[in-house]
């Protein structure tokens, strides 16, 4: 089912920024905090929480993680307390599991699993966050989060649903809608190729991309995820890669070549696509799911002295870095969602419980659109 | 020993231009006309050609060529014959040899093989070329060279040394030129990083490196190389590759990391300058000397998600894209030149017959400099 927000007016969007500006609440935001402070003054419920136990060597599994229940405590000052409501499944989050440099430390062992998310302030000692605030950040796998709300901000669930705050309208629209458009800089009638394309990300950049005049691509695993792309979301074509000969369904749907290659996934698929560069081609490297896992070394792209030939380039990026635009894409990304020309569709799971099991849809190309854990 | 033409004035340099403006020849114009008559009026001399036997597996040898002797023919019109006298040796000759799409076509089995070279007009059938004339373009592996001048240009052997033509003049230094400040793009300040520093390409990227006011590391095989980059070519710091442990001294030398990398062997270092990237750093891929000869599939580059987490680029670029703006460079290069500031280093080989074992210096790392054949 697609969530089509056609409710949503353009309004909204200004509750959108990464400032976190408040909007002054009403009615239903008074009856949200009287219900917050009523949990409060009960006996301290328990948080349950999935630890980082060990780093995985190729799938995490159960055991990669330590599941306890502990206390709630009470923020001190400069923290709050988060009741989490919905949880993002990202691909990233099996590479913050990894020892090593990278644009975020990795999760500690004996940390909790760290988990974008958005969730409830119902005890605040920090100026900027009132209790029955809705809130988006690094929350954690884990029922409350506390602890001082280091790039939290603030969003509003009578605007939009609280599960599009973590597709479209959150990280994952940021990073579809600047890895797109900055980093790929697709021309109108120009070619772009998505794989990944019925996943979260993908399914947005290939939306983005139609929007701005161009021919789109989609690759995806699986007849259903193919006619999805096609018949819900307009692309031009797509490939199903499971059941096609790659070269040949590219060479099929990519008559003029690829100018944009927005790759999610690496492997044969990104070197498949780095054959049909256009002159000039721009590769954004977006992901790479298809190797996360791998117990040995990660292979890189044996084709990618294409970028010589074809004077292209290959590029990634870090969404974090365009934090100060976040507004003006949301403002954009709103405005295409209340007028349903941007489809957004989640995979809701529920239960925290199930926190391992659900995470390995996102690698086995089970899940379709956004993979989000409902926390209870 | 280093060719310095502290002779060249910058008079010289209108000479050197894509479009080949052919400038006034003076006496030694004249003398050399009438050797070049005197030539054709003899009886027809003998060419000897080496043309592509097979598509070598692995290294090309001795057996991947055809050598023959033709009588020289004659010009039809729009073509021209050339006494070719130095070829240029170029890495990217062994890609021409193999079959399959490129930025041109591979060279035919049973064709002469392909080589860029300067040698002199000794018959004309082309308006813009009159016997006398010194040409560089794609004369091949033979004594003469008979055809339509497609993308011919006359040089001028009494403002610089032949050879220089071919090296910081050439290709070469369009290509050091134009993917060093177009596509890698360095700033003052910013930390550059060359590999195969001490070869044709990355010697003279190195120096205008240094002369953009960046700090310039070479990595490069043996010390008497790294001694040389240091030295004689003013880099910051040199990395032996062959006796260093490339990590610990990529640390060293860039402990700011590396803003750009100018890449033209691919395999092991440019894998472990990925490990080293500053945000936003920019990979020029200029070659892969290192993968040319491989029997298996081209290895690449295992620390691609580097460029994910450094928002990071990889690019590469075909010189004659840029052949446009040649006059420009050449001009910059020229004054170089002239002042000294930029030195350009030939390894010059005697003798046309050397020329498949003299071509195998390039992938052993025996070359040092700009690797020139003497045709005779």
């Amino acid at each position: 089912m697609i969530n089509t927000p056609n409710q949503l007016s353009l309004e909204w969007i200004g509750t959108y920024s990464a400032a976190g500006q408040h909007l002054p609440g009403g009615v239903a935001r008074a009856i949200t905090k009287l219900s917050a402070q009523r949990v409060l003054s009960m006996t301290a419920p328990l948080n349950r929480q999935f630890l980082l136990a060990q780093r995985p060597v190729g799938l995490p599994s159960r055991d990669t993680f330590n599941y306890v229940e502990n206390p709630v405590g009470e923020p001190g000052p400069g923290q709050i307390l988060v009741k989490n409501a919905y949880l993002s499944l990202d691909p990233a989050m099996r590479g913050w599991m990894n020892e090593g440099k990278s644009y975020i430390p990795p999760v500690a062992i004996g940390e909790v699993m760290r988990a974008l998310g958005v969730g409830q302030v119902i005890a605040s000692q920090h100026p900027n966050f009132a209790v029955g605030d809705y809130v988006n950040g690094a929350i954690g796998v884990q029922d409350y989060f506390l602890g001082e709300p280091h790039g939290f901000y603030k969003v509003d669930p009578s605007r939009a649903p609280l599960p599009l705050y973590l597709s479209a309208l959150g990280m994952t629209g940021m990073t579809a809608y600047f890895a797109l458009l900055d980093v790929g800089a697709p021309k109108a009638g120009e070619t772009v190729v998505i794989s990944g394309a019925a996943g979260a990300v993908g399914s947005v950049a290939g939306q983005i991309a139609k929007l701005k005049g161009c021919r789109v691509v989609g690759i995806a695993g699986g007849a259903d995820k193919c006619k999805f792309l096609v018949d819900e979301l307009g692309f031009d074509g797509a490939i199903d890669y499971k059941n096609e000969d790659l070269h040949a369904a590219l060479k099929r749907e990519c008559p003029k070549g690829v100018d944009v290659y927005f790759d999610n996934v690496g492997g044969d698929i990104l070197d498949a696509v780095l054959t049909r560069l256009a002159f000039k081609a721009r590769v954004v490297i977006c992901g790479a799911i298809s190797q996360y896992n791998n117990k040995q070394a990660i292979r890189g792209p044996a084709n990618y002295m294409q970028l010589l030939i074809n004077s292209a380039r290959m590029e990634g990026m870090v969404v974090m870095t365009y934090a100060p635009r976040f507004a003006e894409a949301a403002q954009e990304m709103g405005g295409w969602l209340a007028s349903g020309q941007l489809k957004s569709k989640e995979d809701i799971v529920d239960g925290l419980e199930t926190f391992p099991e659900t995470l390995l849809k996102l690698f086995s190309g089970e899940n379709f659109g956004k993979l989000v854990l409902k926390v209870d």
